[in-house]
C-alpha cells in the first residue's frame, strides 16, 4: 500500500466551504491538481471563473488555479486522494453516492477534515463512513484536525495540524501532501481521539461564549479551557480515544482557537445565549449549523450512561435545554465542594 | 500540625504590588485581619489612608479595611500566615530579616505566590527559602499559582488557583482561606511542578509576543501554546515536577493567560523585540523586571546540560542573546524535519 508522492496527482476535496477551500488551496500550492466538489452552482462557477470563494472566504484568491464542480463523478475521476470537508449531516448521502464511483478513481487515500457527531446515533465521521464503506477503508483513512480557523489559515497564519491514521504510511503521505512554509503537520496514531476532540470541543466553545457574554475575562477563560479539557478527555477516552491526544493539537490546541475567537459560531451562540436570547432565536439567526448545540446533548447522554463528572458540559446542557441562567450555573460551579486538582 | 480556621486570624502579605494587593483583598473579604508589607512608603501610606493602591492597581479599592506597613517586625507579629509575593530577587534578603522575627508570630503557615527562577543559581523560590530556613519549613509551605492576572482578579474575574504543598492539611487550610464566590482553589501535591511552571512559562510568553509582533494570529498562538507546553513539561520534569501538573492550572492555564494578554510584561517585551527594538531598549523601557529574559537563559543552560529538544525556547534564547531574527527562527522552525505528534 506504499504510495509515492509522484503518483499523487489529482486530489478531490469534497466541500467548498471555508475550510475545504483553504485545504484545497494548500494542495494547489503544492502542485497537486485539485478538484473542489460542492453542491452550490454559484460557488463552483465563481471559483472556476474568478478563483475566489467570496461566500465563504473574504479577501481570498486561490494561489494557483483549481477547478470546481457540482458533479461528484467528474470530481473523483482519476483522483489519488479524496478529502471529506462536508458537513457531518451530509456524510451519509455523499458516501452512498461516492461508493460506486470509487472504481473510476486511482486507488485513493480517503481523508476527513469534517468535525462532528451525528445527532441521535452519536457516531463520529469515521464511524459513519465505516458503515457506508467497510472497516478496511476506515483503517486506511487519514483524519486531519488541529487549531485552524480557515479565515486565518487562508491568510497564511502559521497553522499546525494532526494527521491521524492507523496506517502510518498514509498519515506520512498526507503529512507531506499538506506541508507548506505556513502549515506544519504531525502524524498521530489515534484517529478516534483526534476526531472526538474536534467534535466535542464545541460544547466548551459554547461555554466560553457564555462567560464572555457575562463579561468575564481571560482568567475565567483560561480556567474554563484548563478544567474543560479534562472533561473532554474523560468523554474522549470513554469513546475510545487516547488521553494524550486531548492534550495535543486536535484537543486543547483546537479548543484554544475555538474558545478564543468570535470567528467560532459556537462561541458566538454561547455569547448570545448569555445575553438573554433564546436558543431558537440564536440557532435561527446564525443561519448555519451550531454543532455544539447537538453535541452538548450527546455529551450529556454519555455522561449519564457512563456516570462521568462533567460540571462545565452539564451546565451548558442545562442552559441550552432546561433554560437555566448562565449566572446561576456559574455561581453553582464556583460553590461546588472544594477538591484536589488531580484525583 | 492541624490548624483550625478559627485561629487563623492575622495574615501577613509580603509584597504590596498588584498580585499581593489582590490576594490581600481576598483575605480581607474573608474576614482575616490583613497586614500588607512593602518597602514603598508612599504605597503603604495610600493604602492606610485611602484603601487604594493606584501605583499597582487602577480602579481598585480594598473591599474591607487592611493595614499596610514598611516595618517587617510589625507586619509579622502575631501572624498565623505569611505569604510571599515579593520579587524573586528580594526573597533572600527578606527571608534573612524574617527568620529572627518568626518567634513573634503565631506558628505561621508560610505561603508563596512569587514566581521566578533566581538568575545564576537557577533556584526556584522554595529552594531559596529552604536554604534560608530549613527543609521542614519548605515541606509545610504552600505554593499558590494559576491563571490569574491581578488586574482581572482584582475586578472579580473568575479565578482558579492551585494550592500545592507536601503538607495536605496546610494546602486545605489555604484553599479555604482564599475561597470566594469568584476564586476557586484546588489542592495539589506537587509544589515543585507548580512553582516551576509559573517560572518558566514566561519564556513561552516572550515567544507569544514575538509571533504577535510579526502579525501572526490565533492559529499560530494555539500552536505555540500546545507545542510549547510540551517543552515546559520536559524542563519541569527534569527539575522535579510531575508531568500532569504542567497540563493543569499552574502550567498550561497560566500559560494561556500570560501568552494571550498585553497585560503580561513578557508578552509585551516579545512583541517589541519582534518589531525590531533591541533587548536593552526593551528591558530598560519596561521599567520593571522582564523575568522571561533571565529564565530563557536558565532554560537554555538546562536544555544543553540535559540534552532536551526545546525548539521554541531555544529560538527565544537565540533572539534574545544571539540577535537572530524572529522571522528567520519561525521559518527554521516550520522547516524542521516532519515528525510524530507524540513520540
Amino acid at each position: 500500500m506504499k504510495r509515492g508522492i509522484v503518483i499523487m496527482k489529482k486530489i478531490t476535496v469534497l466541500g467548498s466551504g471555508s475550510w475545504g477551500s483553504t485545504l484545497a488551496n494548500i494542495l494547489a500550492e503544492n502542485d497537486y491538481e485539485v478538484c473542489l466538489y460542492g453542491i452550490e452552482e454559484d460557488v463552483a462557477a465563481e471559483i472556476n471563473n474568478l478563483q475566489t470563494n467570496s461566500k465563504y472566504l473574504a479577501n481570498f484568491k486561490f494561489s494557483k488555479p483549481i477547478t470546481a464542480t457540482t458533479d461528484l463523478a467528474e470530481a473523483v475521476k482519476d483522483a489519488s486522494g479524496i478529502l471529506f470537508v462536508i458537513p457531518t449531516a451530509a456524510i451519509v448521502s455523499v458516501s452512498k453516492q461516492l461508493k460506486p464511483l470509487l472504481s473510476t478513481a486511482n486507488n485513493p487515500i480517503l481523508m476527513s477534515a469534517t468535525k462532528g457527531i451525528e445527532p441521535g446515533t452519536k457516531r463520529i465521521v469515521s464511524q459513519i463512513i465505516e458503515q457506508e464503506f467497510d472497516k478496511s477503508v476506515v483503517d486506511n483513512m487519514v483524519v486531519i484536525s488541529g487549531p485552524s480557523h480557515a479565515e486565518n489559515a487562508s491568510q497564511k497564519d502559521l497553522t499546525t495540524l494532526s494527521v491521524a491514521s492507523y496506517n502510518e504510511e498514509n498519515a506520512k503521505t498526507v503529512q507531506q501532501m499538506f506541508t507548506r512554509d505556513y502549515v506544519r503537520l504531525y502524524t498521530n496514531s489515534d484517529p478516534i481521539g483526534v476526531e472526538v476532540g474536534g467534535a466535542i470541543k464545541n460544547v466548551l466553545a459554547l461555554a466560553a461564549g457564555m462567560i464572555a457574554g457575562k463579561g468575564y475575562e481571560i482568567n475565567a477563560l483560561a480556567a474554563l479551557i484548563t478544567r474543560g479539557i479534562r472533561e473532554l478527555a474523560l468523554v474522549g477516552e470513554a469513546l475510545g480515544g487516547q488521553k494524550e491526544t486531548f492534550y495535543g493539537l486536535s484537543g486543547i490546541g483546537d479548543l484554544i482557537v475555538t474558545a478564543s475567537s468570535s470567528n467560532s459560531r459556537n462561541w458566538r451562540a454561547g455569547k448570545q445565549l448569555a445575553e438573554g436570547k433564546s436558543l431558537d432565536d440564536v440557532v435561527n439567526n446564525m443561519g448555519m449549523v451550531v454543532e455544539g448545540v447537538k453535541t452538548a446533548q450527546a455529551v450529556h447522554e454519555l455522561a449519564e450512561e457512563l456516570n462521568l463528572d462533567l460540571p462545565i458540559s452539564e451546565a451548558v446542557y442545562r442552559v441550552l435545554y432546561e433554560q437555566t441562567e448562565v449566572e446561576v450555573e456559574i455561581t453553582n460551579m464556583m460553590h461546588r465542594p472544594l477538591k484536589r486538582e488531580f484525583q
